[in-house]
């Protein structure tokens, strides 16, 4: 009873076959494979086995994106270059970028507040219990890169407002302070258009694609030290990770 | 030489108030803490300790990522469940739905292509050489959640297309064929937002934001055989995972 074959198809419209297009040459632009110019239409038509409509639709795409710039006679230029941003360590995004540039945060709030009950239970607080906030704009250079909201426990909290929080990243304080490493995070990763105020912090158009990162992080010994909303710009930050398939299959799990 | 301590801070403008409140929400409707309505506008201003008009700010932003319905005298309801897609596991969508319903995929493509030179050099064919090249779009139930462009190695590939695509993941099938487990897999993660054709596809808005994820799988002997770019609907599906800081300082890498 095995299933029918199915007939070989080839993507007929020509919207197809641009994305196609564009996501290969995105992934080329990330890479740094052209230095600052992209190929000419017809060697990309040729590369590609498309029709020269179909360069320009997906060059049209990634010109969207902002990763792009194309002017006449001037050709198709690569306008920005996209920073990875770790997925599998708990790195904080000075570390990240080191050896990049110097990454400088705009610290626009560093304050206690009695925190939502939501937050309270993550940061495993007692309900009324007051917690550290810290609202920054990060800075990487004269570029904004995101916008950090950060809920800490008191006890360390109190001591991380206490030092230079326009350098440093949360976490390196958060080891100093506690004297160990941190142990684990749990991550969620969402796709979001920014809303008018975001935007204009990040300085992106109003809608412009978000990754907002939601991250409640452990010390070694499990306890939850910091919850953090961090709104990145989609456009700037590229998260990346490698990951390996779990050697049991029972122990595949639905997180 | 410590520094300066900095004067605490807390947020003053409304819009930077009501994004606070916003986060906090997501997190308890993606968590399942409201059974469909949302608590009235005074209940949250005081569990927040805002005013009445952040909390119409803050429902407003969630109800712009269409995360909630509002109506007057109906009050404030959850509009649509998101779908958590694992980060920290090799999984095929429908062995990430499991439990959750049925994923079917509308095969777009099926075919042997000529794949452009950055493919074939991530996939280590030789230029000129045949891969096989699926589109997918995958449905949960009646809901379009992604839009998968599939690049495999011919021998695989080959064998792929003559399976049923409609119902089960590539990644099963790369496993059944291939006689073993896959081994690991690279991938980049970024929020676009969705060009006119992907966003029909999608039964989005167009701008609307995707979660856009290419990966790179590798069978357990460390030979890539598969190169995927997948769009996700950025209003249902949240990715999720968890990390452990590596115990070694000196092992820590940008990626």
């Amino acid at each position: 009873m095995s299933p029918e074959p199915i007939p070989l198809r080839a993507p007929v419209r020509r919207a197809d076959r641009a994305r196609q297009v564009a996501d290969v040459l995105r992934q080329q632009i990330h890479a740094g494979a052209f230095a600052s110019s992209l190929p000419g239409e017809q060697e990309l038509a040729a590369e590609f086995t498309v029709s020269r409509n179909t360069v320009r639709d997906a060059l049209a795409l990634l010109k969207d994106e902002g990763l792009i710039e194309r002017a006449p006679r001037i050709g198709t230029h690569v306008a920005r270059r996209k920073y990875d941003h770790g997925l599998d360590a708990l790195l904080g995004l000075k570390e990240t970028l080191r050896g990049h540039g110097e990454v400088h945060n705009e610290v626009r709030a560093a304050t206690r507040v009695v925190p939502p009950l939501a937050v309270a239970r993550k940061l495993r607080l007692e309900p009324g219990r007051q917690a550290v906030y810290i609202e920054r704009l990060r800075w990487f250079g004269d570029l904004p890169l995101s916008l950090d909201l950060t809920y800490l426990v008191p006890d360390i909290g109190d001591e991380v407002i206490t030092r230079d929080l326009e350098t440093n990243d949360v976490f390196a304080l958060i080891e100093q302070i506690s004297g160990g490493p941190l142990g684990s995070a749990d991550l969620a990763l969402e796709a979001v258009t920014a809303d008018a105020h975001s935007a204009a912090n990040l300085q992106i158009p109003e809608g412009g694609a978000l990754l907002l990162l939601e991250r409640l992080t452990r010390l070694e010994d499990g306890r939850p030290v910091d919850l953090e909303y961090i709104r990145m710009r989609g456009d700037r930050i590229t998260m990346r990770g490698s990951l390996t398939r779990p050697p049991e299959r029972t122990d595949w799990r639905l997180i």
